[in-house]
């Protein structure tokens, strides 16, 4: 790509709008700028995954992220910074895994990891045959006759005919998270799951599993190209049993005290009545946790420090949540849905931005049809020279979804990113800084700002 | 992020659609299924980043990229593959280029590279004060006595605050393209410039400079990095003078042959009647050229072999065309428009993707302010569906850029992806494969396939 010639008049796009949206329209694009030229998200996500690292719940390194994130927001002036104690799962992985194919007298090492929450196996690890499926469904079609006492191999890819990635993840996600349970049901001894990913490499994906009231058996996720390996060894062998060597460490410790941390702008006109705005800041012990969620998390305090910066007095108090325990329990959201209504606080919507910090695409918003298209109407239009003005129905986040049981009248939505990438790196070592972009995460926090100026503005009742 | 239950239902969306429309959503549909399950634009990729590498107009490296482009068609079974010879600038860099910031006694090497057709340094390096401006006004300010026997040091960087990268590269671009020629009138002389980018990095990023009819002088980009270091001992020196060494080596060979890639689907209904969808085959010396612009000839066949493998039979030919010099010269492109009209070729769209293989936006379109509307109102919500709906005033390429001369009628027309990564890796060593998404360069050429077949089925003129 050539240079062309551009006139600098382009920067500020002239749109048809009426006096109000010409208000609005003005303040966007200050929220914008005071993002992409003093933006702190990127520094500040430095720091959380570099200094702190990767913070499981439960960990000294969560604790530490807890702490630090109390400061910066205080460091901020925002007019209330506070922690909201919460007790949180204590999962550990113990010693690296261990993961072989064993064809004949040929032992393959493979790259595997535990699935979160997943129990041990004895010190000397597991032997079995492996059996390959691709669906919970054959589960019942074979019976436990041709099931038990083998390691269960589940290696279902992504439908790569989805446009959003997440849908992707979401229809290949039974795998992971409902098959061990399922599997221990038929009398397997153990589980073995592709990683949840387009991606062909050798990261293996982590990511909970739940057993819900079935025995626990151990379960890891492989590789992509570990699970093809091992499928084609499977296919090779032409019905002669192969076998698979899983060994891993895993505990559970008792529950553990934890913290969500909260930062407030107090509403001028209904300080009760609240925006909230969220991540979570626990992440996987395999990981920095950078787009998952330490993006997130820097982008909400960013909305509040974009509101300071530029004189912004929201009418509705604003919070920005760093939510505790979002991988492996959801402690954290559930606390703060049981303390909202414990306090008796209206909420009118909750934003959460769980889906990596790239490129704005818009908002996933849990409302009536009605309403989305009055928001379409009214809002689209500020959201398009931003190209952030995907305004479509249905979206959340688990940290935000508990309190739509416990706070009627409560508006869910999704910040949505850009979904192509997230899938290589998430719950994977891979998912570090450097793989944010300054910018991307910038006018993330500048389209999350926007919404939320936009209902503290106008509400979400048209 | 953790999973949520998705029905699978969502993989097809349910848009209420005229019958014609639902003719081709549905066709659509399954461009984009074949783009992303059987996708060939990837692995067409790392072949001519990894098997080829860099290929500068005139290089040996550009021959074989087009023979290897030829036989690549051929493979295809177009209905007709063929080069269009053009004879191009053939610049080389030489040994790798020198510069040093040297404050008092102490010489602090510093990275940088030669702009594209910079004339060389003498054997012994240039060595003179440099003067930092931030822009090519300030050249006539300061006048010839400021300026003669200096280096000037260019060093605006990217305004922050455009929302699409390119536009920021398109007004930060003069100091590249025009700030040489320009130093050059006041006497300085070498220049050297800051790299063209939002990234704080190590990487110089070269580009080409055209010194009009001012006596060329040598020119070269700094890294941001780099760039920073030399202003701020710039700013500590308070007015006693800074120098700076400058060797580099590069030098004009006579024009060498070389040639546009051609491949063709013959209309069934209207055979002359043209749709060109291209990128460059050339690329910078230092890159790979992955992004720049490996990816848009890649998509460009891609958009040729969906139809076949669909059993599409276009009403008009479509051609890929894989332009060469785009970077040093527009010969490609020029003579693509000059035998266009020669042949009295009918033209009536051009589409080019030129600004990288990210996820896709949208398309720029030079056109009427009706016609756009017709064309949202019509093509929009087939697009929507794919999060490629952004369709816009103004668009185009440099080598599509010249039939707009030639050929009365053609609709310009630039593939948009998204811009915030493009500018980090553009014109650097870091343009690799490595940096492409395999989705997002599929979703991209699946855009672009849907676009020439609803020109193709419904033409431009609503």
């Amino acid at each position: 790509m050539k240079l062309k010639p551009i006139l600098s008049a382009v920067l500020f796009c002239a749109v048809s709008l009426s006096a109000s949206a010409q208000n609005d329209s003005v303040t966007i694009r200050k929220i914008y700028d005071e993002a992409l030229v003093n933006g702190k998200a990127y520094e500040n996500l430095h720091y959380l995954c570099k200094n702190i690292g990767q913070r499981i719940s439960g960990s000294a390194n969560a604790q530490k992220a807890v702490e630090w994130s109390k400061k910066l927001m205080e460091g901020y002036g925002f007019d209330k910074v506070y922690l909201q104690e919460v007790m949180v799962p204590h999962w550990v992985r113990g010693e690296k895994e261990q993961g072989f194919i064993i064809d004949g007298k040929t032992r393959t090492p493979v790259a595997l990891a535990a699935l979160g929450m997943s129990v041990g196996t004895p010190k000397a690890g597991i032997t079995a045959e492996v059996i390959e499926l691709h669906s919970l469904k054959e589960l019942e079609t074979l019976g436990a006759d041709k099931i038990k006492g083998k390691i269960v191999f589940f290696n279902r890819p992504f439908d790569e005919r989805f446009i959003e990635a997440g849908r992707a993840y979401g229809t290949a996600g039974d795998q992971r998270n409902l098959g061990p349970g399922a599997a221990s049901k038929y009398g397997a001894v153990a589980v073995i799951v592709r990683s949840l990913t387009s991606a062909l490499d050798n990261y293996p994906h982590t990511g909970a599993t739940s057993y819900g009231t079935n025995t626990p058996i151990p379960a890891a996720a492989l590789s992509t190209i570990a699970a093809n390996k091992l499928s084609e060894t499977i296919k090779n062998a032409k019905g002669k049993p192969v076998q698979f060597f899983l060994k891993d460490n895993c505990q559970m410790l008792p529950d553990a005290q934890s913290f969500n941390v909260v930062g407030e702008l107090k509403g001028t006109e209904e300080p009760n009545q609240f925006i909230t705005v969220g991540g979570h800041l626990d992440s996987w012990d395999l990981a920095e946790g950078a787009h998952d969620d330490g993006t997130g998390v820097m982008q909400s305090a960013e909305v509040l420090r974009i509101f300071k910066a530029m004189g912004y007095k929201p009418k509705h108090s604003i919070r920005a949540v760093f939510f505790m325990n979002e991988e492996n329990g959801d402690r954290g959201g559930l606390k703060y849905a049981e303390l909202a209504a414990a306090n008796k606080e209206e909420h009118i919507a909750a934003i959460e931005s769980d889906g990596g910090g790239f490129t704005p695409r818009g908002f996933g918003i849990t409302t009536s049809a009605a309403t989305l298209q009055k928001i379409n109407e009214n809002w689209k239009p500020l959201f398009t020279p931003y190209q952030s003005d995907h305004l479509t129905q249905g979206g959340g986040g688990s940290d935000i979804g508990p309190l739509k049981q416990t706070v009627p009248g409560v508006t869910l939505i999704g910040f949505q990113a850009d979904s192509q990438r997230y899938f290589d790196i998430h719950h994977t070592p891979n998912d570090v800084f450097e793989n944010v972009n300054k910018r991307e995460l910038e006018l993330g926090a500048a389209s999350m700002a926007s919404l939320v100026y936009l209902i503290d503005q106008h509400g979400l009742k048209f």
